[in-house]
């Protein structure tokens, strides 16, 4: 198994969320300031609705964590709902049933599958788990991940890039997503992340499921509502001949390092990191829960009714964005200690620079 | 770990090309001839060079298999190289090196990040294994799970849907393909897997690493040259609202049976599959070696040199096309274990049907 | 990955021990009393010190149950410390290091080994972690795994078989025991686990990976001080004859059901369960941690030293059992959950029984 | 997933058998002398019947490998059966079914369990994969790693301890085999592996499945026939005080190095090895099939009849020896990987050696 791996878990209106992060190796300082910001930045963004706007999430660290530093050992991560109180009922563990059901099942979402597929009567049983609440846990270890991987000058960027067809302009995106809400209806985008300071040969072209794009776009796909991954020229691929997508190579004989002039590679070649910035879009499509609700059957009575509302953002495209550079920070974080091993940071950091210098020599 | 997994191995210019599948369950009836064909399709295609136009595959199965029916044990898949007998002192296990090595690393493969990640002298090392001939025994393997998902009734088609820009007119294709020959140039394009008869509810929500969605983008991500994936409408997502996205639900009384009239989620939500025709675009680069070579750099002299050249193909999406078929039905077949156990046909036969028949009454 | 898997985290006198759970199907009713009556058997056993007396752990579930009932989705599991109060500065996960360090490595356990690999210098960093204490979660965790299997009709029982050279007596163990106890010493013993109702066929002989038997043997040499493992007539089977070994299979046809009269293989033959209860024994060390301490080496200084003293437990082999009780229920439910799929309850019962049906026909 | 890993394939008496061992990382020297003395040794052993000693196993590497040095790529085993000839129409791939089946399945094999399982009327449809001719591909893979830890100064020795009762006695061995022979019964043992030079801190103590000696464990019962495994003081420490079993340690200022005098341990402490020797004993059973047979069932016509014969060794004890060398070899090389990372011999051989340097300052 990977050196790497976390599990999360919560309902969405449960009394918390939790994951357990292992792997990561001992000594890493921890500043928690850092992981909440991303939790914060998550919460925000044009186009998010009331419930987002007070809810506040703060992470809690339970394990794995001893006067700051990290110890090798689990990492438990926490993040109480803040709501817990108004749906002790509706969700308790051990309560009695109270008849109250979700059944007009929403489209897009997981709701009609899930209660087919986990013979449920209630769709809430379904909703709870595969909302997008989940994913705070998966900031929450991504910002753990980040932290080791600064450590070792890996830093992760992002930005939107496009939302309900407006592209680049932060102004006409906000104008485009006040149409939507007038409307009831929502939108969706493109965000890009950019990784910088990754080793040249993280992953590996010998077997197809080492290669490290195939793991990066796992990690994406993974993401909810996330319907498409590309990296570096992606798409635009089918467009250009060959001598207009592959880029040169160069060396620079003061730094004795090749390098490229060009990045349509995105950064990875033959399923390994080429030392090149690591460029990745992912495609969110528009939030399935719209004020203006889609058509849908009700799963007891098989009439035809209108979807239920669970929440009422926009757009989230921005929050995704959160949630694909803590992805990215996983899967590069995972392919980092299966190349140099280790178990403690420092001499993690030690293995990179003796493999950098036979690199550079 | 999984009921169903596979390993492949082989260098391009090997004695053969091997690869190992586990856990198809016993029973499935093998018919040599579908596998062969999706090899023989592998091969064809407008815009492929000299070499394969020569090589005609056929895959050996020496394990496995008896009188014509899987038996539940490791399936053992051989593909000879046919020209082995050109090759077999440079690519010798156990002779002696002769010092002839490729140093002009090729721009858009694994050559250089290879060399520098395994500390070789000799690009060869790495381009015998992260060539796309080793795509041929993930068509093999994909030969195998199809005929399992066939007796199961779940069917797998593919189309080309762009090359070189031009759109589903299958002439103009041809015609950008000869203008990239005739200049030394490569194209990529756009291709579209269908997948038919898929039951309800193959992966799942609960987790990132157990979404189906997910896991086919990790397996188009890892076939060579890709470099993007998108499900349903895909990337189209970020241009439209919420309500021109979703797919409403209705319910045919007659059948007993949930519905959609359209399929813009391409038969997966919430990272499970609902039931609808999953539909999965993949884009595949240029091919990166250009008769008309690329500048790069001589990893032993260091100095700016001009691409080696290892093959003479112009446009090899087709062939990518199956490959996207055969990890497609590897994924599937995997999910379909992993949702219904089983060890013999029958038994699982049985199991869908029990579970069909849950989901329809 | 496995359908079933779990994690656990937490430090010994940290803030509290989490466990996330994941697979366990939909539909599962989960009685916590039982699941706490295995923790309140795990902190028993004649020759427990004063921690053990003192505490009485409680899990409470955060996710994945609703109205009592599994939902299919990630079980989070908690067990509160509850002297964290005393512990919470030394332990604090983001407080001022106070210089106060365990340096005295004792022998028999991780500390020494853990400082090293890990690189630190408070041997606290290795032992909070490396503590039996963290068998706590593995009991929750098979807590739920029975009360799966109870509705399944598997079961499990366990007895102690041996402690300090003394077979089968309790009486004269308890003896054992004290003599022990006045020497400043510890005793170590064997357990069994006995698995009742375990279908034909859990496991399989097609990969070494796949074994059952090495797969229960990983899970019970995975318990804290647990050195051996054997299954069945185990090592008796060095002394025996063939003839005296192996169990012949008669058929009831009454039933219609093979079955064996004996059963040396402790259910298991070829790496699957063969339908007979399966027998597993495994042997736990003496604690290491003596009250009249052991020589050792301070990892600062680098003089001998005797060994610090962290608990005072006497013998633990009744509360290993509980925990190998624990681990076993996990493998079976998880190759269980291989073997038949299913994601709820009332459809991995009707596999099994369409299942059990084909064999007895 | 693992940095190393391998499947195994094919029927004892199929054409030939494979197996792909993935993860070798590159620059390791391949002597085939090796491997092949391993194979031969695992075909001898006072006690084998007439097969064995005309078989002579040799494996040929078909890819993975170039000019005797691993390329980093997956390594392609194949061992040929010679007796092909004579088996493949009862074995054939796609040939017709001739009718002649194995139904008196034998006791102490996957036999019966397994036709139940997969559903088959022959039982040679399982007995030809659960045969412990399996083994002879373990046996080239652990050869490969073997390599492998030769060059990162780590050798893996064994012994018989135990055949019939008979301990540490060759000459006695020897006639206890005789005697089983003459009575047309067979016998089992006991063996020892005896791992030198493997560095402080493989495997860890913080989660269940990432402990060495699970892994060993695992390892040791996958093997066919293997009932029981012990390391160190295994099962003899329930007969011992705690002040008889852990081993002291001391510190030895000269080569700034911590030791014990004793190793009761067997080399693994927290589920790390601790850098003494690593001590695994493991017992086989006796070789069902019996040359006086045992009662059985004939699963076609339900009647009791006398089980099948396949083969005639009296005792494999010798030969299981080999075979237990090969998974220690595999466990120790896959946990060195994860430990030290690393893509190349020389990068892994540097990063243990700055390891060990930080520990011996």
């Amino acid at each position: 198994m990977s050196n790497l791996r976390f599990i999360t878990a919560g309902e969405s209106h449960g009394q918390l969320l939790s994951a357990i992060l292992e792997g990561i190796p001992a000594g890493v300082k921890i500043n928690l300031e850092n992981v909440n910001a991303d939790l914060y930045r998550r919460q925000q963004g044009y186009g998010r609705g009331g419930r987002m706007k007070i809810e506040s999430d703060k992470v809690e660290i339970v394990s794995g964590v001893r006067f700051g530093e990290t110890l090798g050992s689990p990492i438990t991560l926490i993040v109480k709902n803040r709501d817990w109180e108004n749906w002790q009922k509706k969700m308790s563990i051990f309560g009695e049933e109270n008849g109250e059901k979700v059944t007009a099942v929403r489209p897009g979402h997981a709701d009609l599958t899930g209660v087919l597929k986990y013979n449920r009567s209630d769709a809430r049983d379904i909703l709870e788990r595969s909302s997008a609440r989940e994913t705070t846990m998966r900031v929450a270890v991504g910002g753990i991940c980040k932290e080791f991987l600064k450590a070792c000058k890996i830093n992760i960027a992002s930005r939107v890039v496009k939302i309900g067809g407006v592209i680049d302009d932060y102004e006409l995106m906000k104008l485009k997503i006040d149409e939507a809400k007038s409307k009831g209806d929502t939108l969706g985008g493109v965000f890009e992340i950019t990784i910088k300071g990754v080793p040249v040969g993280l992953g590996s072209h010998i077997q197809w499921d080492k290669k490290l794009d195939a793991k990066l776009a796992m990690a994406m796909m993974s993401i909810q509502a996330i319907k498409g991954v590309e990296i570096g020229a992606g798409f635009e691929c089918a467009n250009l001949f060959g001598s207009q997508v592959h880029d040169e190579i160069f060396y620079d004989e003061d730094n004795r390092k090749f390098y490229r002039k060009t990045n349509r590679a995105g950064g990875i070649e033959g399923g390994m990191s080429n030392g090149e910035d690591i460029i990745i879009r992912a495609v969110m499509k528009p939030i399935p829960t719209l004020m203006t609700p889609l058509k849908t059957v009700d799963i007891e009575t098989k009439q035809q009714v209108l979807a239920s509302k669970e929440r009422s953002d926009t757009c989230a495209v921005e929050a995704a964005t959160v949630v694909g550079e803590s992805m990215a920070a996983f899967v590069i974080a995972q392919a980092l200690l299966e190349k140099f091993g280790g178990d403690c940071l420092s001499d993690i950091i030690a293995t990179i620079e003796t493999y950098n210098q036979r690199l550079n020599k």
